[in-house]
């Protein structure tokens, strides 16, 4: 045993540190190579600093996305949320590297509210609650600018309707043995979570579904997902779809030590409906490269590598190169101290989250111009 | 081994000789007394032959319902169909025997058909064929006269968003543990079909969700779907819903000998929408308790104890026992041989498929008037 706990990442548990490559390994996917992201760049005529910072690392299918696009087939992009709880800026941000593909690419995104899973996965979580996290959580999406034009928000247990057909033809497609093996279920396992994972699939296909025409899907997700995608691409073929594509970022480090930012340590993540108050404190907080004392960290420099508000910059706060080098170097060079640093990252998530909630609260009367169920319409045509 | 067939019943199969005393011990059910019977035919104001004759036999809590009933509390009644294939007439009896019950009792029918399950249980059943039956197997119900003021059709596809919500709550009171060792389902089981057994539960608590009374439900049905309710039993209370009672029959004898009626042997079922000749051939090949020679018949008499023909008077043309305490007397003495007894039943099945065949047609327009989607409106309100 070495001191380090084991890596386990499934779509449910990430514990331990994360070997990044070794889940390109275990799950199959592939690395974005440099010749991959410049196409994507060329393509969408604008870089991102997501993908050319490594955050977005990984994919299945993304050339094959793109040759099609190409040739004058577009996709639809496809991602999600469990609304189990508040969200928290590391949700946002996949959220917004999806905004960027859906803008870029002039595609309709379907965005699934996991409702059911969350009932089913979380112990003590009751449907009301997770009624009343669907509704949050979307309200932080839109929050962030989506038009209702090519945004279509799915809520499993509302949205039902639309999706059960499909997903009984992917589930009778999986048995209890691949989904043992996929998601690592046990006997104690209820009946609802082994369902479950085939109505992740369903959004990948609603599109082609609905209008008729077998249509290209692009899934960015955390690289957690994947087992979901490996079962959605081996039956697509079967039930007359095209296997899902993906791009799949890494996990947003929190403020603590290691580890992803998480919604259940509190500290960890600084929520949107956190109060500008409550975060800057989180921040001042956070756990930074410094040294030991101030003269120290003067005359030797701090350790970007290892500080969660210099990955904030990175992931978050600083898309310009220039802005995040600059930074880098007065850190190492001992030019500024955490102290300091802090200050300004504090005075960034501040205004972010007054623009946010402001843009939140604008979104509340908004939900229902985003719903899913305008679908049905089209079922009828 | 002895040289019978090992008795299996399951909600999905039925094999070998049935031992229907077995079943109740095996089951855990209860034998409708005499005491029992007799107090139901007081309430409904008149008897029934089905209970007379012991084809209903069985039941769970049936003694709590009446309680309830005699109170003041009225109950709804539930029962359904998997829309695999046509109707014959061994499913027209237990669903005669609910109209009975709903009539009496005054109460509203939820009546689900299961296209899910069928679509999952049914390797080689497409999605088109289920809505098909489903559609047909309607028309088979309404033809019997229900009226839609206390007739609720649930088309499980089509109607989920009523019932989705009330399904993951059950199964996650599920494990599949607890799913397994109910059904006898292997890791070879696909994920829909597990997820199923949950759904069936959800009519049981329809009518206390929508209208926010928990209101007791009465489920008769054929014993094989016992362990369904022992499992619902199971998760009732724990949501807030009373345990479901249910009346259990036994499987409706066809006209090969021994074995029940099956839609899988065409030769042992006639169909609803067999031709009337169609239908007199099957009922002339059917097999009797008759003796070797017409001579030795008269001599000795035949034996309508093993007599398919004599089973279908008893469970479907002839209610009055005077009737059939006639027939069974002449064959028992050699009055009456095989072939003209058959000639009888001939003429009853034609005479009844001429009548069904018609209701059918009437009914095929009037589908939309019995459909739970009128729930939708309760639910809103």
């Amino acid at each position: 045993m070495t001191d380090e706990e084991e890596m386990v990442v499934t779509p449910w548990e990430v514990r331990g540190k994360v070997d990044y490559d070794r889940l390109i390994k275990e799950f199959g996917t592939q690395k974005i190579s440099e010749e991959l992201k410049q196409r994507i760049f060329k393509i969408a005529g604008e870089e991102h600093f997501l993908l050319s910072r490594d955050l977005v690392y990984s994919h299945r299918d993304l050339d094959w996305i793109l040759d099609k696009y190409e040739r004058g087939e577009k996709f639809v992009l496809y991602t999600g949320r469990g609304p189990s709880g508040p969200v928290h800026l590391g949700h946002l941000i996949p959220w917004r590297f999806t905004k960027w593909l859906q803008e870029r690419f002039d595609t309709r995104l379907y965005f699934q509210m996991t409702n059911d899973e969350k009932f089913l996965f979380t112990p003590d979580l009751s449907i009301e609650e997770v009624h009343k996290y669907t509704y949050e959580n979307t309200v932080d999406l839109l929050a962030l600018g989506f038009e209702p034009e090519n945004t279509y928000v799915i809520d499993d247990i509302k949205h039902i309707d639309l999706m059960y057909e499909i997903g009984i033809r992917v589930a009778k497609k999986v048995t209890f043995s691949t989904a043992r093996a996929v998601y690592g279920f046990d006997n104690s396992m209820n009946i609802g979570g082994i369902w479950y994972t085939a109505l992740q699939a369903v959004p990948a296909f609603l599109h082609s579904e609905i209008y008729g025409v077998k249509t290209p899907c692009l899934i960015p997700c955390a690289i957690d997902q994947d087992p979901y995608w490996r079962v959605a691409r081996d039956v697509a073929e079967k039930l007359g779809y095209y296997k899902p594509a993906s791009i799949q970022n890494k996990f947003v480090p929190g403020l603590a030590e290691g580890g992803k930012m998480s919604a259940s340590d509190p500290n960890s993540a600084i929520f949107t409906i956190d109060t500008p108050k409550e975060a800057r404190r989180k921040v001042m907080n956070a756990f930074t490269g410094g040294r030991t004392s101030a003269k120290e960290q003067r005359d030797l420099g701090g350790n970007p590598d290892i500080c969660s508000v210099f990955l904030y910059y990175k992931f978050v706060f600083m898309p310009d190169d220039k802005d995040l080098a600059k930074i880098e170097r007065k850190c190492r060079g001992g030019e500024i101290l955490c102290g300091e640093c802090k200050q300004i990252l504090a005075g960034m998530v501040e205004e972010f989250l007054e623009k946010h909630q402001a843009a939140r609260e604008e979104a509340k009367d908004r939900v229902d111009e985003f719903s899913a169920a305008r679908l049905r319409d089209d079922l009828r045509r």
